[in-house]
């Protein structure tokens, strides 16, 4: 079971997953190129937007969740990136401190640190959960709606390491995306922190992740010869906004007129009858708080208190000032008319599996990765690393493929921008 | 369907596979240490045997056959590491020649030959076959039981560079074992030779892998407090014999009379009733020529024309005068009554699969990778990197993973036994 395009409109694309057949073993040499000069992120998950005449990705998650969602099937593939991982990473690790969101209640989310701890433990380390929750004093056991469980110990400083009881740890493995800032518990740890603090939503912004995605996508467009807008969204930026006293909004007009012109262009040249549109995002931050979706600068005039309070505040209260503006794909993959987006996961730079997030109440120019948002996760059946190059473009395989390639373009952005946050920190 | 032991004397393996479980991250720790400081081969499949009280590897080949013996379900695990290897030994290659054994005829080996090029190819490399066979002009194309096809190209030097027309490789991965001595056409190539040229039999000993094997299970041994006995077979050597012309015979009679009461002081210490056995093989070699299972001294002595004759000679005419007297390892894994002997896969140093030798001719002391053999291949229907560490020691997946870290040992002996051979050469 599988998404269908449901679009007339998959000629660019077509031709874009039959171009990265063809030059798949180039891309892999490119790829291998890339990984020498860039070190891959710990691990990432890539949303991808798939419109028919465009495959691209919208955000790259550092502190991915949903590991709970992938195959059971592609669970060895997991095990094995990790300990290419932690080779590279921290080969003199034995034992790994897991540090998770503070979601207690939201059971899909602890599923996904349980997939992690197991995938981390078949690498064969010892993995325990230390959690940040303020008030948790002793050990919790959480239980899960697959039948098992979690247990939450509470994390304790000692000089400058993180240790549970009874347990010193050799690295400090963060799940939690540091949307409120960085704790002081976790400054000046002498233990590794993977992936670094500034990874997080605290010091991260989006902009400069789609700036290093520019330079990537220009870079593998030139390999292919292709047009790069096929497989990158168009975006800017407005800094100093103040959704609450209503500052910077004539930047925000400004650059929502310019962004939608030049998306109308793109669509004249490749004869594509849809409304262009764009989505107003938070630079910083993640949870999908903070979206619009734009169709008009009018939208982004003369908002009201509700879409202004809306705007505002993304997760843990961090305060949106800067935002950016990114040109909208649509989602035309669907199934059972239910709009479909896929979710790519990586460990160190190996694709070792994805997701489809199904969602039945969503439009196609909608956001999927939204507040209360309800999925249905579809794990990919097939891993992204069997092309059939003799086969057609969009076989389930290749498809896969191009989705593969799409996704590790994005983490050697994410590579790029680690490493310009690490020289300016 | 899996094999089952069929012998009552199982304590000592459950106590092993009990502390291999146990242990299971300062195994992969240790590993990783072991990884540092020696660098794995391109790929290797190791034979083990496994007698209910000992657990042991009989033969460690450098240019495996069989790929195509591996469940499909692996094949993405293979490629993974199939992309690993590559960036570490030739990051910038893109184009690899794959020279196979000159086996025409061998469609079970052809196609192996075939599985290797897709697992290349899937990693994302160029490959083309390249032949050494004497009388090839024009690339043939052979046609395989499983209804795919394999070409084989003539190999032509070009100063100092293997080249087929129109392909320039940048590295040449053999799959051939040289047991004929090395062609000149291989020699001082300025391309990389993978596995490089001395993990050939021309160069390669037996007794070397296992005194290096000896250290690898000591140290071993010593991490998880266990008599090294358990997975290391006692063996020893005779330079200088000459099967024809009958001398050297004292040599062989006295190692094996001393191997033998080594054994027997063992099964005594571990109550095992069984009757203590060697095998004499090539010291040089490959493919079960010229082995014989030996239980006392006199079945050595006074050789008839029809053994001398079987072991004076192995693959492709290279003559014995040196061989290996190894302690043999009983067989007792059984399915449908037939003698069921595992061999794992190894690319880079992850473990991406295996089968079981299934023969239903031989005896439980004897060799089941000999001339002539048939053999039924029974794939592994789970990966070696899953261990149920709360489950019982002889749960599926557990012992998969203790053949998993047993064949890495030998991998890891490997490793050590090709860096002295380079520092030699």
């Amino acid at each position: 079971m599988v998404p269908h395009l449901t679009t007339a409109q998959t000629g660019p694309l077509l031709a874009l997953e039959q171009h990265i057949l063809d030059a798949m073993p180039r891309i892999e040499h490119w790829l291998r190129q890339q990984w020498l000069e860039h070190g891959a992120p710990f691990y990432a998950s890539v949303d991808l937007r798939n419109s028919g005449f465009k495959l691209a990705p919208v955000d790259t998650n550092l502190f991915p969740g949903g590991f709970n969602n992938l195959s059971p099937d592609f669970l060895p593939l997991c095990v094995q990136a990790a300990m290419a991982a932690v080779e590279k990473i921290c080969p003199e690790a034995q034992r790994f401190m897991l540090i998770p969101e503070n979601h207690t209640r939201n059971t899909f989310y602890l599923q996904n640190v349980a997939a992690l701890a197991i995938i981390l433990r078949q690498a064969g380390l010892d993995v325990r959960i230390g959690s940040l929750l303020p008030d948790l004093a002793e050990p919790m056991t959480l239980e899960l709606p697959n039948g098992g469980n979690l247990t939450l110990e509470p994390v304790r400083r000692q000089g400058n390491r993180l240790v549970l009881d009874g347990f010193n740890p050799c690295a400090i493995v963060l799940n939690n995306d540091l949307s409120g800032g960085i704790p002081d518990i976790l400054k000046n740890l002498e233990q590794s922190v993977i992936p670094p603090l500034h990874a997080g939503w605290a010091v991260r912004r989006k902009s400069n992740h789609f700036a290093a995605y520019n330079q990537v996508a220009d870079n593998f467009a030139d390999l292919l010869g292709i047009d790069q807008w096929l497989l990158n969204p168009y975006f800017s930026t407005c800094g100093e906004i103040n959704f609450h006293e209503r500052t910077g909004e004539e930047c925000l007009v400004a650059k929502v007129d310019d962004l939608l012109t030049r998306i109308r262009a793109k669509y004249r040249e490749y004869d594509i009858e849809h409304e262009p549109f764009v989505i107003v995002k938070a630079d910083a931050g993640t949870y999908g708080m903070g979206i619009m979706t734009v169709k008009s600068p009018d939208d982004v005039r003369g908002l009201n208190r509700k879409q202004r309070n809306k705007m505002s505040v993304v997760k843990e209260g961090l305060e949106v000032n800067e935002v950016m503006i990114q040109e909208g794909i649509y989602t035309f993959e669907n199934i059972n008319e239910a709009v479909a987006e896929p979710v790519v996961y990586m460990i160190d730079h190996y694709v070792v599996g994805g997701f489809y997030r199904v969602h039945t109440g969503r439009g196609v120019d909608e956001n999927l990765n939204a507040p209360g948002m309800h999925f249905e996760p579809l794990a990919f059946e097939t891993p992204c690393s069997l092309p059939d190059c003799a086969g057609k473009p969009d076989a389930l395989p290749n498809r896969f493929y191009a989705y593969g390639v799409v996704a590790r373009l994005a983490l050697l952005a994410a590579a790029i921008e680690l490493e310009a946050e690490e020289a300016t920190a």
